[in-house]
């Protein structure tokens, strides 16, 4: 199994697509010129082919175990792990000041795209340290950050994230891990927490928890939540892992997938953690680093959906049958439409996690309130079409492999089974549609609209090369900006029965735009034909999907009792 | 975990959509009335929900293994299976002149699809006794029958089917397994077979192996194959299992779900054989057999979405969220439409199952042209609609736990990979979409136009009580009908490329279709609500279907080196 980085269609996407220019001519990234973030790429790429491509398969043969109260991870992710830590791969957008480099998040981005599709189960572990990383940049206390930052950038500490509880899933406001204070200043944190991905490791020399739990005088739920930094060991005066905490892997989940990843249940017993951010302000914080996390899981999906789409087009060109032009079963129509709908779908996820992480750069580098609205919109359409993508492409690849694929040695059920969990963490993507329908639309669809009069200007500037295209994408976002305003006219409960297709519908315009660009720019081969594929054959989908957010009948609770 | 089975589906579908009452009617099932065959599926849905719900979690928690040579089965499945027999419910369709009960296809669908809702890894296995009757008792001579068909009937014989070598899967012409005539009328076979599903057990006498190979003088391809019957052990002169065959067990395959069913690597090395039907026809008997166990996996996917459905929608009763309107996660308004999808999909996918039960019976029962045409064109329909229902539906299952979903234990994971293979096996989806815009369409469209008119007249009928649901039903059937006749105007390589959306158009007009008459006969309740739901939501996705389908441009081989 080789995995080979698709660095072709990252320079297109940041160049004919989401205009990485911009990003560079700010002052903030005036180092990060496109040159530059090419042959930073170029060498995340060399990493995730030569040292993650080939530990994918031991992820799932060799499954991290707890042994003795110590999780035992799979064969050659410890080796894996200082290969990503060494390259800088970990934070690659933290702030110089605490030894990150600095890069835009579309670096990341990409960064995080490759090493998911080489490596799911592994990838995993540094995006919870670059959420950590992100939250404690932003919220906590100086001390803190000097303890913890520059350790966790080089990878020396490895972060997890500690939301869930058994009664407290997608309802994280009915916690009930108590933080009591301690005179020290410090905290004594109990409760159990679970779901916690990379809840412990044998090759970081500490793991540090941030945890969501309750003071004792909270108020009951979002607005009583408190967040803590728990380490496993604590940094002594030197800031050296010292004492041992009084907290515990109690278990891991037995998943479907992603097998190198623990999944641990947490037991804290009082252990001592450090507030960060204000006391019941926890939710913020929380919502800073899931916001970027967010953005990460989507292109856990994109990276895994290349990952399988490549595998898949391997075995088509490989497999062998009589019967067909080419001689193997790519010469069948139905496997190239397989394949075509792969690596169309994953090319316009790509584009929009990329589009995202552009907003939240530019954001971020001139504090404009327009990007941040628009990374506000993108967020969950990255997060939901991108996972949803790694899901679809994944099964489809099993799909290409008939037979073979549901035979585990083949490792195409691999993918599928690993990234089935993406569309559900970091907040489900029934969530993530409520929030674009909700709270993205909150301003009265302003940026919504303003992200449609782009798209159509684009459509019309398309007119001159390939006007039945140009043409197409155009009406679709018409019909999108229809079923906004429909949407609008709704109270929120009316509006959420229909918030994933809408949320969809979105997707594929979205998608549509971004081949429409490269395909105006790379005229007359393979990236216009794959982009002819898409407008005609995947874009009408949009036209079911906005009458379905359209429409208002839901069958209600009792129904399902009949 | 429990399983109820969907007796009110069953009666709802049969009286007012499939019209079962013209089975009754005719002198071949002039016994089978609807109160017969009700209390019929009463019986056989007593068995599913008690002694075989409960084994579905042994089959993958206690998956069969190979021991020295032997399959040993999982916990409780000889039990299970030994409920199955003795109720009669292995081939209840099978002739009464051998034991079997001569019960129309409808009845065998639907006990087909509830022993799949409760356990589908068991039920494997007396789908392939079923097509093994089938198979014989078109083809075989009437000593074979003597000697095969009562044992496989009561189930005291196992059967199975052996098509696919690892040179041969979908191109099953390419096949190289020899039979070489002995003296004694019979026949030496040797060679390897793949994929061989229930290839042996631990609880029947015998095991009889359906095998397609080559004599000696074949031509090559698909008509120089032959049909031969293999047992595990060699009938005596009394018709007891005698001496051991020279075939044996070589692996059992390692596969992402449905471990409960021992899928065997098989080596004949010489074994005993006799022909079934004549030298080089083997084909013809295979479609026999394939034709029928087609629609047995496509409702293996009903079964599978209905016993996923039930689990989901269990949990989202179950599952407490203090901040929804019914206290649960059912209350969500995302959770109700998720739900509402598997249930009303579920209820399209099973009608459309026993619209092609009712075509097969009434061709058998009339011998008209114009019931087997019907069939014809329904035959890929449930088999790749029923199967991708049963793909989709559990994995929504799986999304409705969330992250629950996700941790083995729940059980809602097992579905979604227990389920991933049928839409590989008994023929790709892929090859199902070819066929029915390749063979089914060969007589001009006739088939499928004359469906399409009947549609047309339930939705014209259908406007009195409901015109608004009523008209999207005609209109859709009229984009259906101009695709096709689009389709008809273009060569077959041409049509091949938009075989699956065509095909998934014409299951969600069928679906609409069967919604529709339900809620015209049972209006102003929670059916009329679910076809509401169905009409004006899932159906629309046929446009974006119909245009795909319609689409010419399809990436060629060499793009996808780009």
């Amino acid at each position: 199994m080789t995995y080979r980085a698709p660095l072709g269609d990252f320079s297109r996407i940041l160049k004919h697509v989401v205009g990485y220019d911009r990003v560079a001519e700010t002052t903030l990234f005036e180092e990060a010129s496109l040159e530059t973030v090419e042959a930073v790429l170029g060498e995340a790429a060399k990493m995730c082919e030569e040292v993650m491509a080939p530990l994918q398969r031991n992820g799932d043969t060799d499954p991290a175990v707890l042994e003795n109260g110590v999780v035992r991870t799979s064969k050659g992710f410890a080796e894996g792990y200082k290969a990503i830590a060494e390259g800088g791969w970990i934070a690659s957008s933290a702030d110089p000041a605490h030894g990150g480099m600095g890069l835009p998040m579309v670096v990341t981005t990409c960064v995080n795209d490759m090493m998911s599709g080489a490596c799911l189960a592994l990838q995993l572990n540094p995006l919870m340290s670059q959420g950590q990383i992100e939250a404690l940049e932003h919220h906590a206390s100086d001390a803190l950050k000097e303890i913890y930052l520059p350790k966790l950038v080089t990878g020396e500490w490895q972060g997890t994230m500690n939301l869930t509880e058994p009664q407290a899933g997608s309802d994280v406001g009915a916690l009930t891990t108590k933080a009591e204070p301690l005179d020290d200043g410090s905290y004594a944190i109990t409760g159990q927490k679970i779901y916690i991905s990379w809840g412990d490791n044998d090759f970081t020399g500490n793991v540090c928890h941030l945890v969501l739990a309750r003071l004792p005088d909270a108020v009951p739920g979002t607005k009583g939540i408190s967040l803590f930094i728990v380490p496993k060991f604590i940094p002594d005066e030197t800031g050296e892992p010292g004492q041992r905490n009084d907290l515990r892997v109690v278990s891991l989940e037995h998943k479907m997938g992603l097998h190198g990843s623990p999944t641990c249940v947490m037991s804290y017993e009082g252990a001592k953690g450090w507030i960060v951010g204000e006391p019941n302000d926890g939710m913020r914080a929380m919502f800073t680093m899931m916001n970027n996390a967010r953005l990460g899981v989507g292109v856990q999906g994109v990276g895994v959906a290349e990952g399988a789409y490549q595998h898949a087009l391997a075995y088509a060109n490989d497999r062998k049958q009589g019967r067909s032009d080419t001689g193997t079963i790519l010469g069948h129509a139905d496997v190239r439409r397989m394949l075509a709908e792969m690596k169309a779908d994953t090319f316009a996820a790509r584009a929009i996690a990329l589009a995202l992480a552009v907003a939240l750069d530019m954001g971020r580098a001139t504090g404009d309130a327009a990007w941040k609205a628009r990374a506000g919109v993108l967020t969950p359409i990255a997060k939901a079409f991108g996972t949803d993508t790694g899901i679809d492409v994944a099964s489809k690849g099993v799909q290409v492999h008939g037979g073979m694929g549901y035979v585990e040695e083949t490792g195409a059920a691999q993918y599928m089974r690993d990234v089935r969990v993406t569309s559900i963490y970091e907040g489900t993507n029934g969530i993530q549609a409520m929030d674009l329908v909700g709270r993205k639309l909150m301003d009265g669809g302003e940026a919504v609209f303003s992200l449609l009069d782009e798209i159509e200007t684009h459509a019309e500037a398309g007119k001159e090369h390939m006007p039945d295209l140009a043409e197409a994408v155009w009406q679709a976002t018409e019909t999108l900006r229809e079923t906004t305003e429909d949407l609008l006219a709704r109270d929120m409960a009316d509006r959420f029965g229909g918030a994933v297709p809408y949320l969809r519908a979105f997707a594929r315009v979205l998608g549509a735009d971004a081949h429409l660009r490269v395909a105006c720019a790379e005229r007359g081969g393979a990236v216009e034909r794959l982009a002819r594929f898409y407008i005609t054959r995947l874009l009408p989908e949009h036209s079911g999907l906005c009458a379905q957010a359209r429409a208002s009948d839901l069958p209600a609770a009792e129904d399902f009792a009949a």
